[in-house]
């Protein structure tokens, strides 16, 4: 798994500080404005140096209107014997996000169009949302939908609708070398729902703190939290030219824990990004234990909006137990228990060390290309021809000879076309191995990194 | 076959209907320029509104010089005995096309030279012609050469040559929603042959009353007959240029009769024009019968002048029983009999398939291409997002989830590159349920043929 | 092995010539820059009209600095008995390339590290150069350098730098058709060894003579012979912008006799040069025999400098048996008797048969393009048509349909994007069968050579 590439743990990205922070942040009714979001980015604001930005409501953004927030205070539904069948006081899932305020007494048949459940888990209670039609709703387990007597229920919702907000977003920048950037985001609207999403959150909180901590960062480092889909959009709104020019590679993070043992990376539209070049060399040259799925706009995440075709930004997505595939989906069976803190670590882990191949794997160049280099008053090769030349079983000699061809091929291969990925193929090596050769050329002078 | 493109066939393009122009077509003796050439374009103008040019005789066009118009009003080769042997009367093949004026009395010996057969087809008459030196000759069975007597014989040809006319080609236009345009062309100049070439004109004059009835054409289509080689040479001496700006896709039609059951496609010389690659996706996705020719320059019709490399036009050809690999080819045993009426029929139906596809299977855009557009106002999307993302075994459900996924990928990538093969291959299906598709979105406004 | 392309021989490349020149040329203590270089090129004068051009020593040619001129009169090491065990004047090897003078006396640990030899070959003395750091040593078999006793030794080297000389390089050219370029050159620094690299410089010159008597040559051809690595390097400071702007391939020359049968082909760097496309053709599609190794900047010659990513110029390299890959490589086992005389005659024949193919093989341009030329007037195609369209069993006629089937093909693809290996591929025959065809065009106007 890259051991290599391994630098030393963050000691404050242990398990039971992300387990606290998961603990804090489960219960708040978020959605994609409004209190809930708002309070969830302040605990996130703790950690991280983000700076927040409001769209305002009704903002025409591309072709979408920004809504106004969201606010709820309490919602309970009461079946014909007083008794409460659904209370957002115990699941934020309860009632449908971006419900309007209601206080009907109504029929089981009048009031069946507002209700929701999940057939095949009759025991779960669903997600849903209505963020763009003005509508009502409760979400409940099927089993107790399917008991439902006849009679006349109760339906309070105490919510409202705010025009003088907005729809937020939250970014902090790790500078590197290179001003060109990788942009790492997560999304955090979702209610009480682990895997799908406060795995993605915590991971890019946990990233944050690795590279903040790396000895050197070739490329700058973006870290991004907005409400999924119009959060994005609103981000592209206003930095869309910025990511034209700067962005090498972008990557959504999302349901990144679970049982699933492998991350998996959905490719960027273009296919050809950086991260792509980066995942699929691990994957078929290092035999990297990850799952790739090609670019795909029917599902996924915020990846569908930097990809659109008028963008066609190069973002990808990593996940793990992915969106769909597993039965609490956007319901409440995706607990802490399902999501699991170790596999967020696990993650974090994973997520490095493909961000460090990235550094590793990226394009250089030689400051010397005209002719060969010098490279015996460099210490870079034997004055003598025969060290060099001769046959020799001695391993010292071998790996010399090993190590000059290598460095031999970087200054051939660097013209700022062919990437390393592409070099340590040619020398049938690992990246590893080229790190060494990149570190002495540079001392000499003679390699720089190229930016992308 | 593509049922779902068929529209309700013209009552006019009957069989009966094309066999009784073929009637009055056959007898004509046709060349390249002349009363033939004029008398048959007539024939067509009852039907098409095709405008007649006329490029005039000793114009250069490129390499070649325009003859002169030849007629002929009688023609006659006489045996010792005094029998008439070859006759003009009997039949258009009997005299060498664009043969001289003669009135000679001469031995077998010096006869010869003059006299053309195909033995491998003892009883049929060849097709010969000599437009660019000045020559004569007759045509006549094998059989009959082989046991002519020795004697005087009397070879008599009443024709001329005149200079004040010219090469003349004729075409038509049926507009589209864009300027972009379709070209099908046929030659009209052979004498009394059937499939080669009577078929191609025909089935030129099935699709101009197909596609004119077409309840919608994207492209535009532009019709052409014209006299093989020379006249595609005169008709790209004046029109290269607008092909050059306008043409999307040519097809020469040519040989469309005859048993041979599939169509069969030959490459434009680039091999990538729009027909080229709708007739290989037919072919290759959806197992339409087809057979695919690659570009040859060495045989064929007109697409070896379209093709030229100083032109290098997309033009390809489509056939049915193919020239050079047929007996009758080029001699007497072309006939409506080898050609059969029903197979012109097959072939107009054929054709406008590939027409058709070739409108559904072209490059159209997004225009919302700046993140996803939003669905929902649209009556594109669920309000409530649990009605599309719950696992549920409806038909009508998972019917609504498969539309909305096709929706997405063709918004995804019709971003101008892409074409709707290429997108119907990214989501499993046919071209046909991606058309209800690009309805649904054209009328959202959310979707525009590109032209090409 | 391409018999068509073979000319008569020069009778002036014979073997008895090369062995001559083999002869005077194998005891002159040739270093990069000196007498023994200066000599050297002298010998290759007589039969050359060979410029040259000197770059002075202490000039900056790129990252290296040109070396002073080394001369050396005589080196001789004593061992304690007074024994003569290396000696200038038995082995130009015995002494290290550029060693400076000395006249010490010493013990034998103190001797030992200037001490060359070659354990893997106990009877060979090795070939050591120290162009750019000053120090002094002597080779010799590894057999005599185990065996020496302890006691005083008298090493006496009698050698000396100029600083008002510099590295040569000498160059002729032949002119052709085309300014358009291709180099062969060959490198003449090394001392007493055959194959690497005498070898190279006679093969060079025996082209010269070859290429001198063409009839006809479409490309110019330049003729270089230079030091190693620093001779091309100074070559590239004069000449890389001509180079640039009319070189279409080049190929180093090296270590062309020996035991191996087939002659070898380095790709250039670019992977795509006339030359690398060339080898690849005879070796696909006409079985030549013929090895190709990829390109490396790790090992070669020349290349190396004019593939450096900041010329990235189309060369490649041709050797036999392969630098490295046989037991006398750089030590005194590369003799007369392991390269053979008859070898080089070989690789001159096999060499030129691969120039003579990239003449045939190279570019040419249809001069009109514009819809077929009129082949009748110009005696390409029978006036009457059935001449050659008619099926006929005589081998005449089969053959004038296949010459006229290629030359359509010649016309059509002759576009300046296909080179003629292209066309003999699609018309399945070899480059033999296309040059009458191309002769005919050429002489009907209709055909040019495009010059790459």
């Amino acid at each position: 798994m890259l051991a290599w590439l391994r630098k030393e743990r963050s000691a404050r990205m242990t398990e039971s500080f992300l387990e606290d922070l998961f603990d804090e942040l489960f219960p708040i009714c978020r959605s994609i404005a409004g209190e809930g979001f708002r309070r969830s980015l302040a605990i996130f604001q703790r950690h991280m140096p983000l700076e927040i930005e409001t769209v305002p409501t009704d903002t025409a953004v591309f072709d979408w209107t920004v809504p106004p927030e969201w606010s709820i205070r309490s919602a309970t539904l009461t079946d014909p014997a007083g008794r409460v069948i659904a209370d957002l006081a115990e699941s934020t899932l309860s009632v449908v996000s971006y419900s309007e305020p209601v206080n009907h007494r109504l029929s089981l048949a009048a009031l069946r169009p507002h209700l929701h459940s999940v057939p095949a888990h009759p025991d779960a209670i669903p997600y849903v949302t209505s963020y763009y039609k003005r509508t009502w709703g409760f979400c409940l387990p099927d089993r107790v939908l399917r008991a439902l007597p006849e009679g006349e229920y109760h339906a309070r919702i105490d919510s409202g609708f705010q025009q003088d907000g907005g729809v937020q977003f939250a970014q902090c920048v790790l500078l590197g070398d290179s001003p060109r950037e990788i942009l790492l985001t997560s999304y955090l609207c979702h209610p009480s729902l682990a895997n799908n999403e406060l795995s993605g959150p915590l991971v890019l909180l946990g990233l944050f703190d690795r590279i903040s901590k790396w000895p050197r960062r070739r490329f700058t480092y973006r870290f991004l939290l907005n409400p999924e889909t119009i959060g994005a959009l609103c981000y592209l709104h206003r930095y869309a030219d910025h990511l034209r020019d700067k962005l090498v590679s972008g990557i959504v993070l999302t349901c990144l824990g679970g049982p699933w043992e492998k991350l998996s990376y959905k490719m960027s539209r273009r296919g050809n990004s950086l991260a792509d070049r980066v995942v699929q060399y691990l994957k078929n040259d290092e035999e990297y234990p990850i799952e790739i799925r090609p670019f795909d706009p029917t599902s996924g995440s915020d990846e569908r909006q930097y990809c659109s075709p008028g963008f066609n930004l190069p973002v990808g997505q990593l996940a793990r137990t992915v969106y769909g595939q597993y039965d609490g989906y956007h319901n409440s069976l995706d607990t802490k228990e399902f999501m699991r803190i170790p596999s967020l670590v696990d993650s974090i882990d994973g997520v490095e060390e493909i961000l460090q191949a990235l550094e590793a794997g990226s394009r250089f160049v030689n400051l010397k290309p005209y002719g060969e280099p010098q490279l015996g008053p460099r210490g870079l090769y034997p004055n003598v021809n025969s060290a060099i030349t001769r046959t020799n079983s001695s391993d010292q000699l071998v790996d010399a000879r090993t190590f000059l061809n290598r460095l031999l091929m970087v200054l051939s291969y660097c013209d700022g076309e062919h990437d390393m990925m592409e070099i340590a193929r040619r020398c049938g090596c690992k990246l590893q191995a080229l790190s060494q050769v990149v570190s002495k050329l540079e001392a000499a002078g003679l390699l720089a990194h190229r930016g992308d």
